[in-house]
């Protein structure tokens, strides 16, 4: 809960022009899980780029007056975000759009760069300005610098990426193509549908190509880029898919753990790894690593129910909905006022007595991350009268940051950097606790590379481990002042 | 999914003046599922009735400005509506307030009368003019003309029951007193917490009790008034709770099965039945009634989940979440244009391959009312894969029209009104097809005594089965001239 | 400034359906001075009342969306309202639409009861509930009353006129007609109009008329009804205008002075005066009563205008716009925290040095309430160098309360009423002041019957001077506690 | 009225920290005339810049609940925009913000650059990648680049100036200083005020000082820089202000004529030239030039009333206000569907038969541009019965683009270009009609040198007559494809 994703893109390449918005709109509620703080769509009519973007959910952001006057156009991309920045700052809504020396650009982007800062200082020392915080403006300058010499949008991708370190998914649209971008560890899903009017799409998450009725070709390759366009014959109109793998296999793919265990949609087929059943072989490791003699499986919605089920089906001991979640509780709700977390976790969850009372509850999570929910749902649980409770998560714990997209806490706030399993069971108040231990991962991604950076520290990419702060957000009082330098 | 409920009740006194709005507003989250047409909260401060009403959803009618700005009191009292109306029609935003000759009352109903086109009738030939078409403004003419020669709002809420027929669970306001009313036969659900604070609650469900950190004390009973009133002794502020009971035990017991089936949150109990488990006794008798041989047991999402898992169970068939439910589509939601409503389906469900390609599937849901959107679910199932598809359905089919706050469908529109069980099979094309039979009720709703009228068409008060339209809503050119007669 | 008048008033009846919203809203934009709280537009489609009100500016309420969702119709009423109450409180938004025994009605109006009291009294022992606070409501009541024993609407209206005292300028609509009615001392104006089409149309002003398209046919005499419905004969559609007469004459005419000075647009005729004459008569008489030696002649803005062109043109001292109105401030404007008086005048108006440095300056406004606005602005002209300051207002001072819908400020408030002329000179710190005499009020109002009890206290019906508090609006601490009697 | 102004900047620097938000409010406030589309605020939080812009009026955008959340500081810049594109661009709402590599920056920018389209050229062949299509970005590209190698950002200006062609009035503002850049010509005002509080004010006109309470201290010199800096010396803290000269003289002033006429305040006085005075000396010049025997002389609001005056003045005609504009007609009011151009007018404009019936009008407005809005107020005037028109325009004739700022229309519109006077009266239908004449705009403007090139082409600067379209939004099917090269 305190773990945030980055963002979910989406792309389609018609072979004629249709109500691509519309289809971008439906594709991005199926994506809408992926990031709740901002949102956009940019349609391509005819070369000219159309686009609204704004603060807030998809149904909040396109009423039916916005969405219907967008035009029609053959491509269009799409984005929904996490944000972490103040109601005010629209700046960073994506897709982000640039107008350079070759042409327009429309960048949807899923990811985080893990070499921003020292490509920031040298695209500023270049003369570059930048109007927002996001990894993606620097992206959006690598690659249209990059195409002043490059003689085509996919040759300019194809030489970025040597430059670009660390996660990401990209969709690029210019005036006449749609592109596609995977960094060459993959950490980020990116996956292409077609539908049966011959249209490609582009998705973070097969979900997304269900969504829109499009069935699933393939996914992208890490390090591929993958090029759309309409061809002009006229009578017999068709999308070209064309395939730049220069990248491909430069490194072993490092798929985010994460994104299985949290982010993806149970529904969604990532990397060929389905995830409900990754989730359900999470459970299942953990009833055969911490069997515990209990009468009752529960999950913690929505992410621990199918490892929950997992736990179920593996022991043998019964599943059953035990805590409901309040499903209309979103960006909008108003905490109560001083509150303990407490209420608040009674606001937004349930304890159902009649599964628990009097029982032995064995609880499934996905996580912990400073600790203090999960004790509050403990809590809930004793209070509904469980007898003991055996709290198992479906993730090893976080102990490193993440430095490519996955918005873990900060490591001093981390539970599990300064205390042991033991201690926070204790903590936590549970009869026993049990972690997915990190050699059980290979099993659960079913044989795929994967990166477990924030439970192992393994970074696949050399990364800054003291991230310097934005300076843009330093108060004046509390830095050197150099920006003015001496007169 | 066609099958409204009309709305939820909540109201609260408390010893002291406390921030009584945001209580009301975090256990209107709670009972946000009974109605997402509309909201209002009214505040009592100090015998002054401040409100705020609107169409939308709790969080989107009450934001942080609105909610801070209504005043602190020792009681309020709150609504959630499902309404038919257009965007326009604010009228019918409840808790309905009136100032009368003897003060003034803020009333939320939850519930139908049956008689109200009779009691319409006679007010208005006595000189009442309505502003809207609900049944809440009858009620509350019949209580303020009682009150008139009535002692007290109690006593007038008293006589009003010998007028009033149908179902009605009301919170009513007054400038100092609080009280509760359900109708001799509670139709609808209705109970009383208390804070540690020493406040009592009075709600819908349970749900909204525990959302607010009330214990439960008991249900109102059918027939009952219960009066809340806060005492004036300085330095021991308490809150007395009296009941009026002269109506209690003149019917015996009807509480609405679809309640328990559909409108309730699992973790409520209402009437002494635990909502949860009465849906897994409905999925087990189904699963005795109707065995069959599969591999699986899927739920549609959210009410069929808990009947699925009383299927599993009681047959050893394993449950899977084989069906996803989008939970961002809402109210705002921009349906795709001149849809089929199988693409509509397609966005707001989808189905997980994994658990069904080749399997043998045993589908649970709570209701079939036209049957489109069950072909639909059903049709999602065969392209993911399933071999064989037995729905089965943890309510009786609908035949009759209900006159007590359950919005089905018109009868001409029931499936099961004009097509056998083996019919509608072959129309949503299953391999079998099972309904709750009508003799296995009592076991689903612990024997207590039920409604199911809109079963069997046993209704338990007189009804005009000829229901009057609306004659505010007709043209005129499709009526007799009368308004305004010859001259 | 503090002074306020209550509504604007507007209805059409066409022989063929037509977009009657559009008509009533490009209407309503020449009627926004009359109210700016709340509006809206009720169209009769085909005898089914559809309508669109809420609290804010013609322009804030009727997005183009809200606007061309209402259907076509032949007929349509509007109504702009000036009110005291918070945001929340939409219950008061007129047109007021109420459904009765013999049909429904939808009701705008402008003025004033001097029996509200008595008749809601009566109203409510009859069993009557109030949802608003308006006289509206009451005028609603004493209509559908009548209609139960009339045999029309329009006999309904003529018999409530015998019990309605005060000011009243209504219109009307029923299902099948379009019905005005003025009080017999015709305090508010009322006019009627026809567009080429055919169309009748009524107004609070000939501006309204005039904006529309309409033509000018007569205004609505003093105690008049006037009926207006279109005939049913194919091939030749007609409006058809009747006229009730019986409680015409029944008074002499007394028509509000403060319209002419302060409320109506200057380019109104209003029951044959025009307003900017009547305007530049006020000035005329005020350079007659109080001629002084001076440089320049400045009006306040807006309404102080045209009187000061008039003591221009009279006097022969040259006019200068020398303080200018910021035309942008309106009801969102944020005045500054912690403002005094000063500053908000200073964001308001600004002085045009050129004009007034080293000047003796004849400073017109239309009147003096409280004294601290008139104060500021004599401060803002001297701080740009005013020489010296002759006030002259073009009305008598405000002394007494209004019963007829003028909401002139609580006579302790009013400066008038404490202090002499010469101490009020004092107080503004002007150099002389005049006052509008008395006894020139028929020249200005050309000789027409006029109401002037705010200036002399001679109130035409009889007026209870100790108005009752609304007792809704009282706290139980502040008050018997009478509702809820002993029990 | 479809000539259009670009922009008002404003500017403050306090020596300590205020709710300098509010003040930049109120002072938007004051300059809304000059820009009505979009505005925004940016504050200086001790170095952190914080902002909130949006498409609207200052009402509109700044709800008491986003002003508030604005935090407090020493230093905050304002704009308001008038813009020509879409509801959903907000790329171009100002002031501008940018990061570089010297720290951050806001621009509030008012005027045009003539050589843009050579700046944009080689800044994008030098990797520069632009958000928005609007000059203010160019110029945020140059003065950042300058930084790169200027010890200072005031150095940065100054060698900005170098480069950068046409008008511009700037208010800067990085994380320590405020600054004000106006170019060599002085085309748009720019004024500096101070309050009593010792805080230094930047605005484009001396009506902002006046309405946050700050005294005029001068106007910024043709060619200036002048730096704002608050001290630091604790107990002490003052602002110093500082200039840079090095670009003035260097041409001679040419200040806009079009501001005098049409988009200054009437009671601004810029570069030492009053407002209101400069407009009834065109009136007076008019008078002398084209006398005629008239009863009456009439001023369109709100832009003609002043020359107007001043006709009467000169010629003894009488002055009336015979044309009333609705005030609340704005951004939001929707248009009559299928409009002529003459309902339009009326709903905004009326004429007072008793002003003009049987008159000789001697009718003055500010500018013809495509002549049909004069044609309508001529037609409104006939109706109400005037018998002679003498139309007087208070500028010349519009004949060429202007490259400045002023958004005239494009020259096949304009009708000056196409037709001689005497055909413009025929087509006008007046009786005669007079443009003051261009050898009498000395006199107009005081003696100080102007910019009259949209009226005799004499442009100051270079200009490219044919100027390029935007190619962004050009659509490919009307462009050579040359973004993406051949292949």
């Amino acid at each position: 809960m305190a773990v945030h994703e980055e963002c979910g893109v989406l792309g389609i390449c018609s072979p004629q022009p249709i109500d691509a918005a519309q289809v971008i709109y439906h594709g991005l509620y199926a994506l809408q899980h992926r990031g709740q703080e901002s949102c956009g769509i940019v349609v391509n009519d005819d070369g000219v780029l159309v686009s609204h973007k704004d603060l807030g959910l998809v149904g909040e952001v396109f009423k039916a007056s916005v969405l219907h006057a967008l035009p029609r156009g053959r491509m269009a991309v799409g984005h929904v975000r996490y944000g972490t920045t103040g109601a005010t700052n629209r700046a960073n809504c994506q897709p982000m759009e640039v107008n350079h020396q070759k042409g327009n650009l429309a960048i949807a982007h899923n990811g985080n760069l893990s070499n921003a800062a020292q490509l920031r200082d040298q695209l500023e020392l270049g003369g570059a300005i930048f109007h927002s915080t996001s990894d993606t403006e620097i992206i959006a300058y690598v690659l249209t610098r990059e195409r002043l010499i490059a003689p085509s949008i996919e040759e300019a991708a194809n030489r970025a990426m040597n430059v670009l370190e660390g996660a990401y998914s990209l969709v690029l649209m210019s005036s006449q193509k749609l592109l596609c971008v995977r960094d060459p560890y993959g950490f980020r899903p990116l996956c292409i549908g077609q539908t049966r009017q011959g249209a490609y799409v582009v998705a973070s998450e097969t979900a997304a190509l269900k969504a829109v009725g499009a069935c699933f070709v393939r996914d992208v390759a890490p390090g591929e880029i993958v090029i759309f366009e309409a061809g002009d014959k006229p009578g017999a109109p068709a999308v070209t898919m064309r395939s730049i793998t220069r990248h491909c296999g430069s490194q072993s793919p490092r798929h985010c753990v994460f994104e299985y265990i949290y982010f993806l949609r149970p529904d969604s087929v990532a990397d060929g790894v389905g995830v409900q059943a990754a989730r359900m072989r999470a459970g299942a490791i953990l009833a055969q690593r911490y069997p515990v003699d209990a009468d009752v499986v529960v999950g913690v919605p929505d992410s621990g129910i199918d490892a929950a089920l997992g736990y179920s089906r593996h022991s043998g001991i019964p599943y059953m909905p035990g805590l409901i979640k309040n499903k209309y509780i979103g960006r909008t709700f108003i905490a109560p006022q001083q509150a303990d977390r407490m209420e608040l976790v009674r606001i937004k969850l349930s304890a159902i007595e009649e599964c628990v009372r009097g029982k032995r509850v064995v609880l499934v999570d996905d996580s912990i991350v400073r600790g203090t929910t999960s004790a509050c749902i403990v809590r809930l649980l004793r209070e509904a009268g469980a007898e003991r409770i055996h709290l198992r998560i479906s993730a090893p714990p976080f102990r490193f940051p993440c430095f490519y997209g996955t918005d873990v806490d900060s490591q001093e706030n981390l539970v599990a950097c300064k205390h042991s399993v033991s201690e926070i069971a204790r903590m936590l108040d549970v009869d026993s606790l049990g972690y997915l231990p990190l050699e059980d991962l290979p099993q659960m991604m079913g044989g795929k590379g994967y990166c477990s950076a924030c439970f192992d520290g393994d970074y696949p990419t050399q990364v800054a481990l003291e991230s310097r702060k934005n300076r843009f957000e330093q108060r004046l009082s509390q830095r050197e002042r150099i920006e003015e330098g001496a007169r």
